[in-house]
């Protein structure tokens, strides 16, 4: 037996933190930013989704200013990218200015497996937490059921006679569950007899991982979502033609489930800051940022909107320069890189168990990491600034350490305490962006729609990841001429590679150059509008720890969600 | 390419008819049964849950009446059954009763499959009728997300050891999807060498087959829930001993993901009347009603609440009362049973397309399945009154024969149009319903408690499927031996037996009797609180026709959707 109800909430956890907030009323928060009461639908008192209707009318709107929140290559250490968007955003309000920030949305996966939730923490954090880390407004079980939808869909094809001539060996389409289940990854479905179909090769992905989720993210609208949905590639015939999700005949009844979940969700801070938080594709296949329709939502609702992109910059920066503004006529004004001394240490060479120590030469040494992405920044010509994320154990002179580093590049460095003071902790770090976003634009995206994908990777390679040389596989190879032979040379591309590192090998911290850079494969991802290059194994489905954190969660006697992190 | 916003919803539909009714807000029905504005949470403007804390408030109140919708044994010509109840409903309250109907919840597998969505039709549905029959307010996506978070737990566990030496050849939960999806019923999962686990035999029910179904709709409370869950049965070790779920650890996180879903929905009718509807477990291999917690609410709430049970009397009235009645104390007033003349001319031997031909002669035949029903229903002590559902190539004569043969039982048949004219069309139904109701109750059980297992099934077959004899293979009679020796004998039974007959044969249409039921298996619900016997092949994930109802779903050029029905 297993009875939670007699456990307590830890008084220092992320949710009771929240949980001493209040939140106002989400009408209240909408008001903030001038929507009327028929723009949203309330889900319970804290959660909304603007209206379709409603933000139909924002697209003639001129956008506020968009700043970037990034990071140096992530560590065990933690970076707390999440953490410093929510902070910024509160300091922006405390500061007077009409600012939103926009999140991605959890997936249950990592909530329940070790990475937890994805709501911010200390007093940096969006609420209702426990609501938006598990179901929220239902957008992850959306995009699950249209995607597996699909994947019914063709099996019934294939037990009706297979029309369409799908070569059951070729079929790329998997299935989604929205959890960690690493059984799934590699299975056998239509076992059993004739009754049950014809035995084939599938696996599931977790559902961030699905190409529906992708195109959730980056449609400006329901009549765009329908298009990319029918031009997704879910499979080959036996002579090898390339089979469209439109001729399945299914895409209308997905779009009528993805319908109210792709309406923007609107939730606020600890501190009462709009927050929208919507989307969250994979960012290794996928771009890793929230959806197009809420960052344009925001932007036509506040002066300022802060944003994040998973994992590094290296990735998530350059997929959310080079993808998602780029698809969706985007300019960003500023782009903030998150780092902390423990983490910078860890890329100076010291061990998890020897970051309490202060240690000024491994800082000097692991800033490589951090200057490495702030060039590769200002190549975009977005101006940068460095919020360091502070811990108690920081020495003034580690600190020192990294302002000298970046001293050459032109870039502060301002030392945030948001997680434990909220937005007052990062009050300097908003002056500081004010100033640089007001100032006219010179961004643009690293290369042309134009450029073939072999040199689109190349160039990636070259300027941002350093490396000396691209290696493609003669499959990856034949694959990318077949795409610029069927039309989509034109496409961004969309890197998988490991966040741990500049190189392919995780194990390379710092800032490493001159490495060969595998592309083994490369995917069409014909919906989402991007070729993904695979340049390692990449896992789209997490497995669970030995002692997941779903252990821990529980509804205390009073029926409130412990747990949570 | 498949655009669908080019599409038009048919004037004639379900859709469009629900749609020519503007909802009043939901705030305003809720006002209705005397329930606050704090007493719900609204989901969108005509959809809302009620609160935990305003459900606790409501257990001390004096019920009203409840009112069973139940059916002769379903033919393809079909009966309106939730017609009937919304109709009744209507009708109740049009006569000046504080009325309230009961429904289960819509699964999307039969919205995308062949049977469509759960919401009635004609002038007598609920609505807003494309959210009712889509996601709704989350409930089956948080109960599938629950069910299979406890699956991941299972291969974890696999995965790290095996603790509870767990035999992978006897684990017995499966996976869910709320999808038909027959290439999902049978699977291997844990391919793909060692980082996946251990391969091992699988499977998929669709959602509304999961235990966790059964047990949210049978549970009392959050506290009584999260027990029941730690009840069920997910195994055998390599000795044969049970394995719980509660040893999985993950009953709390469980708990979490169904907290919110387990709160009762609020909609209403067309004409505005409330309407709970919430939960829907399979009425075969589980007992086919709505939960217990939205019925108790509703009891509370209003003077005349009507619900129904799944597939025909002798399977969804008497598993309503033997267990859901039983398990929730719950005191039914009286019983409908629906009919329609086309369905008991199949049932006296007319095929499909002979229906619109005039045959007294094969009414008066099949009313004998009708007959039954009304006498197995008086065994339980219940009053009950026919409800013809009426269409316009009845014949006045047909309708006699109708009356003729329940003469005797000294039950009255009213002839309906709620289907055509809404609540209007049921009134004189709803008079009678009230004088039943009113008298004094006679209801019991069909067994009691302390019957052994064994007995219980004997007792059902007689009484209520009129068989000869049961027969139980070796593997199941030893296995009841086993659960009354474990100490499950007092559990109530749930058949799980074709309801397309009184037998175990679905082609023996009208009222055989002396048969012989087969019980080739049963199983143990542990959580749910029932014995399933089953008596023939059960299909916990059905498929999809060679057409689904899935082609015929997309969303307008208006951002409506059309095609469900």
């Amino acid at each position: 037996m297993d009875q939670t109800s007699a456990r307590r909430i830890d008084p220092n956890s992320d949710a009771a933190i929240a949980g001493s907030v209040t939140p106002f009323p989400i009408e209240d928060i909408a008001a903030r930013l001038g929507i009327p009461a028929n723009g949203i639908f309330r889900y319970g008192p804290y959660k909304a989704k603007l209206a379709h209707d409603y933000v139909r009318t924002l697209e003639e709107r001129a956008p506020g200013k968009l700043i970037l929140v990034t990071a140096i290559s992530p560590t065990p250490a933690g970076e707390g990218k999440t953490t410093t968007t929510i902070g910024l955003g509160d300091a922006l309000a405390r500061i007077g200015k009409k600012a939103a920030i926009c999140l991605r949305e959890p997936s249950l996966g990592p909530v329940f497996g070790a990475k937890g939730g994805a709501t911010g923490g200390g007093r940096a954090q969006i609420v209702p937490m426990q609501d938006i880390n598990l179901h929220f407004t239902g957008d992850l079980h959306a995009i699950s059921a249209a995607h597996n939808l699909l994947s019914a869909l063709i099996d019934n094809h294939l037990y009706w006679g297979n029309a369409l001539d799908l070569d059951t060996r070729r079929i790329s389409w998997r299935r989604v569950v929205d959890l960690n289940d690493r059984a799934l990854r590699q299975v056998v479905v239509g076992l059993g007899g004739a009754a049950n179909g014809f035995p084939r090769e599938d696996g599931f992905d977790i559902t961030v991982a699905s190409e529906v989720m992708a195109i959730f993210c980056l449609a400006k609208n329901l009549e765009e979502f329908e298009a990319r949905l029918s031009r997704m590639v879910i499979g080959q015939t036996r002579g090898k033609r390339m089979v469209e999700a439109g001729a399945l005949k299914g895409v209308g009844a997905m779009l009528a489930l993805l319908r109210d979940a792709f309406q923007p969700n609107l939730v606020q801070t600890m501190e009462h800051t709009p927050a929208f938080v919507h989307g969250g594709p994979f960012a290794n296949i996928a771009h890793g940022c929230n959806s197009v329709i809420a960052t344009r939502s925001a932007l036509a609702l506040a002066d300022y909107v802060v944003t994040e992109a998973g994992f590094g910059a290296d990735l998530g920066a350059e997929k959310f320069l080079d993808i998602k503004c780029r698809q969706a006529g985007l300019t960003p004004a500023a782009a903030v890189v998150v780092a902390t001394v423990r983490a910078l240490k860890m890329h100076g060479g010291v061990a998890v168990k020897q970051l309490g120590t202060p240690d000024v030469a491994a800082v000097r040494s692991g800033v490589a990491n951090l200057a490495r992405h702030v060039e590769n920044l200002q190549k975009f010509g977005l101006p940068v600034v460095v919020a360091l994320n502070r811990f108690l154990s920081d020495t003034p002179e580690e600190i020192e350490g990294v302002r000298d580093a970046l001293a050459p590049l032109g870039v502060s460095v301002h030392v945030c305490s948001h997680w434990a003071e909220g937005g007052a902790g990062a009050e300097a770090l908003a002056q500081e962006v004010i100033a640089l976003a007001d100032r006219p634009s010179a961004f643009h995206t690293l290369y042309p729609d134009a450029l073939p994908l072999r040199e689109k990777i190349e160039t990636i390679a070259r300027e941002i990841y350093r490396a000396g040389e691209v290696s493609f596989t003669a499959a990856a190879g034949a694959r990318l001429a077949e795409m610029e032979a069927a039309g989509f040379g034109r496409l961004p591309v969309c890197m998988a590679k490991t966040q741990y590192s500049f190189s392919a090998d995780p194990a390379l911290r710092g800032a490493p150059s001159g490495h060969v850079l595998p592309v083994r494969e490369v995917r069409l991802s014909a919906g989402a509008g991007f070729v993904v290059a695979l340049t390692g194994d990449v896992m789209t489905m997490p497995g669970l720890p030995s002692v997941p954190a779903a252990e821990g969660i529980f509804v205390d006697a009073a029926g409130v969600i412990g747990g949570l992190s």
